[in-house]
C-alpha cells in the first residue's frame, strides 16, 4: 500500500486562528487512513486525488483567517462519482468539505480539523442552454466568470455578478446564496435557479434537474440546498435562468458629502428609472483612497476624494437616447445633491469605474488582515454602523494611539438592496496580538448592533465558521431548531461541512 | 354543553366522486365531538367558528368536483389563536386542512372527510408598506385584490396577477406558489417573498418576517412552506417584494392560423421586447369562442374566429412613442404570421381582451364539468398534447357520437412560460357516467403524456387531491422520500392537510 500520511501529522494542534471558537474535533468522525486514500484513488484515478503540499491551498482561504489541516482533496469528475464518494463517507464517518472556487468571506469551504475537501473543479461542463427561457444547464465546477463568457456570446448573461467570478464556481455561488452586484435587477439565486442536482450523504442523488420554468409538485426541495452552505450536501449541477444580456449600459459615479445625500439619490433611482435601473451601488472616501492607493488604479476624479461615493448603473436593449437621458435627468434633478460625477463615456470608462467597487475587498487584504462583516441593515443603519464601529474603537483602551491611527473602518456595498460589507483592516498579516484584541471587541459589537436592529448578520456570505454562534442573533429559537431537524434528515452522522452554519446539529 | 353535531352526519359514505382515489378516512384521527367544539368555541368566541349549514360552503369547491364532509370552520384572527388551534389539533389527532379563498383546482384546500377548515378571512390587515424597497407585509387572509388596490394607490403593484384576484387570499397563493399572468415578468412567489410566518402542527410559530432583501442565515425554510399546499403548516403573514407600478402598458391581441406561428411571435417578442415585456399570454379558437358565448363577451374580432390567439403585453415607466413603437414593429415584421391583430387604444380595452383571456376557466365551469389540467411542457409539446388529446378522445370506444360531439378540448395559459392549461369539458354537471368514463380515459393519458415529454403534472396549480397518486410523474423516488421526511419533522401525526401532496407520508 502506498504511503499517503506521514507520521507527523498528527491533529492534536487546534489551530490558533480558531482558539476563541472553542471549537473540538467531532469524536465521532473517523481518521483518514491509507486504505482510505486507496480506496478514493481507485475510484477517482491518480489525478481523481491530491496529497501532501498539493493539498494546502485546499486547506486556507484567501483572506488569510482559516486554516485547516485536510490530507485528502477529492476530484470526481461525474455525479456518479461523488454519489460514491458520500456513500464511503457516510459509511466510514469521514468528515467532508465541498470546497467551490474556495472565494468564500466566513471560512465556509475550509476544512477546520482533517475533513477531506471535496473539489469541484473536473466538474465544469455546461451541459446544455434552453434558448426558449434562457435556462443554462452546467455542472457545479463552472467558474462563473466562464458562464458569463459562454453566455454573453448568445446574447445573455448570468443573473449573478460578483467580484470573485474569475475563480468562484457556480455550485459555490448557489451553495452560499451569493448576492452580488445585481441582485437589485435580477433578484437571488432562489429566483433564478430553476433546476437542481445535490449529492446526499449516503449517496442519494436528488435529481430535480429541469428546464420548465414552473413546476408545482411538492415541496421544492433545492430551496434547501441553496444557501446550506454544503451542510446538507453537494451540489453537482444546476439549471439557472439567465436574462437576456442589455446591450447598452449606462454607468455614472457621484461623490456626495453625507450618506443621507447617497439615500436620497438611491430613493430617486429607485423611483425614477425603476425599469431600467441595473446597479445602485455605495462605498465611502477611505474605500475608494484604499482601493486607488493598494491597486494603483486612476482615480476618475483626478486626485480629488470625497466622504461618499454611489455608482448607478442603467441599461436597456434599445440603441438611441431615451437611457442615457433619464440617467443624465437623475443627475440633473440631484444637482444639489451631488459634488461631482462622472458618466462613463466608453465600455473601458466603465470598467474601470466597475473595477474599482469590485475590486475593494482585493484591497483591503492586499493593505492587511481584514474582519469582513456583510449586513442586511434598513437604511437608517446602513452607514450608521460604521460611523459607530470607528467610534467604538477610537475610544476603546484596548489599542495605542498609533494601532487606532492604522486600523481602517470602511463600509460599502450593495446599497439598493440594503446589504453593507463593513470591513475593518490592519496592515499586515503578522500581528496576531491585534488582531485578536480587535476581533475580541468588533465582533461581539457589530453583531449585537444588528441584532438590535433586527437585520441579518450574513446578507449574502453565509454563516460558515465565523458566524455559526451568532446564528440566534438573527434566526429565532423555533426556525433553528427546525433547520436542525432538517440537518438530521439529509446528514445524519453530521459528516456533512461540520462545525458551520449549524455546529451543535447533532 | 351546547349541541353543534347532529347524529345523522355519520362519516360513512365516502363520497362517490372520489371512488376512483380508492382514500380511506386515517383512522388515527379523533372525531370531531362537541367538547372539541365548544374549546374552540371558548377560544374563537362565536363569531370565530362555523358550524351546520354556514359549513356547507366550505365544503366545495367552484368547479363543483370536490365535496368534503366537515362539521366546524375555525376562523382566527390572530397567529397566537391559529398556534393554539394547531397544539389542540395535534394533541387530540383532529385533522385540519387550511383554506384561503378557496379559489383552487385541485381539491387542495376542501376537506375530504371530516377535517376542521382552517378559515383565513379574519386575519386580513395589512401591517406595513416599506417605501425603501417596496415591501408589503400582511395577513395570509389579504385577498389578491385588495393588495392591488391598496399598492396601486402608492405607485406599486403585487407580482401576481390571476384570474381569482377577487377572491384568492395571499397565505393560498403561497401555499400553491400561484403564478398567474405576470410570472414571465415578475417571476415566482419563491422569488418575490421575503418573509414569512407560518404555524406548524404542534403550535409553534416559525416567525421570518422580514422585510430585510438579503439574509443567508441558515437553511431558507419559507421556501417549503411556498408550496406546500398547507401539508406543513399554516401561513400567517408574509412579506413580498412588489415592483413599481408600470405607468404605461400597451396590449395586442393577434390571430394566428397555426400554433408554429404562435410560437414564433412568442420567440420574437422574448428576443426583441425582453426589457419590456410584461405577459405572453396563449389561447385557442374554443377557448375564445366559449369565453365569447359563455359569458357574452364582445369579440375584439367583430364576429370572425380565428384558430390561435396571442397576447403580448409591454410596460414602461415613461411615456411617449418609444414602448409602443416597439410593439408595432414587433407586429410589423411579424406580419405573415398574423392573420388579424389589435392593439388596445384605452385602458376599457385593454381591460376587455385581458378579461377574455382571464375568464376562460370560468367561462369552461359555466359550460359544464370540467377536468382541469395545469402542465408545464416544452415548446413542441405544449399544443400537440392538446392535439392529441382532442384525438384520443374522437378514437375511443368508450364515447357515443353525440358524447364525442359535446366535450370540448381546449388549450390556453402562459405559453410565455411554457405552462399549457387542458381543459376537457362537458356540458352540464349531472352526467356522473360521462364523467367518470372521461377522468378514466383523460386523466391517465394525459399524464403519462408528461410524464414521458419530462414535464410537470402541475406547472402552478399544484399537486392536492387531484394529482397525490402522479406526484411521480414529475418527481424522482429519491426527491419523494425526503419530502415525505421532511413532512414528518414538521407534522408527525399527519393531521395538516391530510391525503394531499403527499398521501402516504406517514
Amino acid at each position: 500500500m502506498k504511503q499517503f500520511l506521514s507520521r507527523s501529522s498528527s491533529l492534536t494542534t487546534l489551530q490558533r486562528r480558531f482558539a476563541h471558537l472553542n471549537i473540538l474535533r467531532n469524536s465521532s468522525f473517523a481518521t483518514l487512513t491509507d486504505k482510505d486514500i486507496t480506496q478514493f484513488e481507485s475510484l477517482l484515478g491518480p489525478n481523481g486525488i491530491l496529497t501532501g503540499d498539493a493539498v494546502e491551498p485546499h486547506n486556507s482561504d484567501w483572506t488569510k483567517k482559516y486554516h485547516g489541516h485536510s490530507k485528502l482533496v477529492l476530484k470526481p469528475k461525474t455525479t456518479e462519482e461523488v454519489s460514491a464518494i458520500l456513500r464511503i463517507c457516510d459509511d466510514k464517518r469521514l468528515a467532508i468539505v465541498p470546497q467551490g472556487g474556495n472565494t468564500g468571506l466566513v471560512g465556509g469551504s475550509q476544512p477546520v480539523f482533517d475533513e477531506i475537501v471535496l473539489n469541484f473543479s473536473r466538474m465544469n461542463q455546461i451541459i446544455d442552454f434552453d434558448e426558449s427561457y434562457g435556462i443554462i444547464t452546467c455542472e457545479a465546477g463552472c467558474i462563473l466568470q466562464d458562464l458569463h463568457t459562454y453566455l454573453n456570446a448568445k446574447g445573455y448573461l448570468m443573473p449573478l455578478d460578483l467580484g470573485a467570478k474569475g475563480s468562484c464556481q457556480i455550485g459555490g455561488n448557489l451553495a452560499t446564496n451569493a448576492g452580488g452586484i445585481h441582485f437589485i435587477k435580477y433578484n437571488s439565486l432562489h429566483a433564478n435557479c430553476v433546476g437542481l442536482e445535490a449529492v446526499v450523504p449516503g449517496g442519494r442523488v436528488l435529481d430535480n434537474i429541469t428546464t420548465l420554468r414552473k413546476d408545482n409538485t411538492g415541496y421544492d426541495l433545492k430551496h434547501l440546498f441553496i444557501g446550506a452552505e454544503g451542510t446538507l450536501g453537494a451540489i453537482t449541477k444546476c439549471a439557472i435562468l439567465c436574462p437576456p444580456l442589455p446591450k447598452f449600459r449606462h454607468l455614472c459615479l457621484v461623490s456626495c458629502r453625507s450618506f443621507e445625500q447617497v439615500l436620497k439619490i438611491l430613493r430617486s433611482a429607485k423611483h425614477e428609472l425603476s425599469d431600467i435601473l441595473q446597479a445602485v451601488e455605495f462605498m465611502d472616501g477611505n474605500a475608494m483612497e484604499t482601493t486607488l492607493s493598494q491597486l494603483n488604479f486612476k482615480n476618475p476624479f483626478e486626485s480629488r476624494l470625497y466622504p461618499f461615493y454611489a455608482l448607478v448603473e442603467v441599461a436597456s436593449n434599445r440603441e438611441g437616447t431615451e437611457t442615457p437621458d433619464r440617467l443624465y435627468e437623475l443627475l440633473g434633478s440631484a444637482d444639489d445633491l451631488i459634488i461631482e460625477g462622472v458618466v462613463a463615456q466608453d465600455e473601458t470608462q466603465l470598467s474601470h469605474i466597475w473595477q474599482i467597487r469590485e475590486e475593494i475587498a482585493s484591497a483591503y487584504i492586499k493593505r492587511g488582515y481584514t474582519l469582513k462583516y456583510d449586513l442586511s441593515l434598513a437604511p437608517e443603519h446602513f452607514y450608521k454602523i460604521v460611523d459607530d464601529t470607528r467610534d467604538v474603537i477610537s475610544r476603546s483602551p484596548t489599542f495605542t494611539a498609533n494601532e487606532k491611527h492604522s486600523i481602517a473602518v470602511t463600509g460599502y456595498g450593495h446599497i439598493g438592496d440594503g446589504n453593507v460589507h463593513l470591513n475593518v483592516c490592519i496592515p499586515g498579516y503578522d500581528d496576531h496580538d491585534l488582531q485578536d484584541r480587535l476581533s475580541g471587541l468588533v465582533d461581539g459589537y457589530v453583531f449585537e448592533y444588528v441584532r438590535k436592529a433586527r437585520g441579518s448578520v450574513s446578507a449574502e456570505h453565509g454563516v460558515g465558521l465565523q458566524k455559526a454562534q451568532y446564528l440566534n442573533y438573527s434566526k429565532s429559537e423555533n426556525m433553528i431548531h427546525y433547520m436542525k431537524e432538517i440537518k438530521r434528515v439529509f446528514d445524519p452522522h453530521g459528516i456533512m461541512n461540520p462545525y458551520k452554519v449549524l455546529p451543535d446539529a447533532k
